[in-house]
């Protein structure tokens, strides 16, 4: 009797500590994955406030931070979306997991509008710029307005 | 007496615009820089678990978070640390302001130690990617016992 409690002890120590690692792990792809969003944000929003007139134009600021969000969305958020990994903290939708190949082709259109404002913005045409960024930005708020609480 | 007052209500909400439009841009520039330190955690953290034996060995995943790891540390996260950005939500040390030359110093130094990390990976050897990440961690941690709180 004696041993089947300490058993049972030690099962249920596991399944505690296995359910806290579980947590933990979540929160951990939760933080990445709103680190990565974080990066795309204070590169796009630099250049929003260029593209609007709110800051003035600076070509090598505005270039430094196309590169900068094309890097960002090269990293790979994918694998911070675990299926498990819905908190508190979190404003992600079940509709990522039960489109998972949309969210995948969504996070593909961001790398590759990202990729062309590089490139739009090594030429340093500025009205150029602002329709790709643009398009680069509604790449963003596309994946929002369906995946994003 | 009237256009005084009415002078004075205007500076005033201009100043009170002022000041809010600052805290938000430190904050931003907090959001920026602790998504970027969480994107370097992610990585780091997986490939500890590996190094460690805490994780099965998986060399594509390991040359992966590695590439992902160099190319945040390529961000320009220097530009996250504003000198006015010291927030109630941030670990920053008076010091990285204080010692600048050798903050930037320490970021140079994680970008090249994690860009070596990608080269010995893409070779294989897991006793050499283990002796590199250690360098790598390294650098992380150098720049947290003098900078971070």
């Amino acid at each position: 009797m004696l041993k089947t409690q300490t058993l049972l002890a030690g099962a249920c120590a596991l399944l505690v500590a296995s359910a806290a690692q579980a947590e933990s792990a979540a929160e951990a792809a939760v933080d990445f994955r709103q680190g990565v969003m974080n990066v795309y944000s204070w590169n796009v929003t630099a250049m929003r406030r260029m593209a609007r007139g709110d800051a003035p134009f600076d070509l090598a600021a505005f270039q430094s931070h196309a590169k900068d969000l094309t890097a960002a969305a090269g990293l790979d958020v994918l694998k911070g979306f675990p299926e498990d990994s819905v908190t508190d903290e979190s404003d992600a939708r079940d509709e990522i997991w039960l489109n998972w190949g949309t969210f995948e082709e969504r996070h593909a259109a961001l790398k590759e509008q990202a990729a062309k404002l590089v490139e739009v913005a090594a030429s340093g045409d500025q009205a150029a710029m602002k329709e790709q960024f643009g398009k680069t930005a509604g790449t963003c708020k596309g994946c929002h307005d369906d995946f994003k609480n």
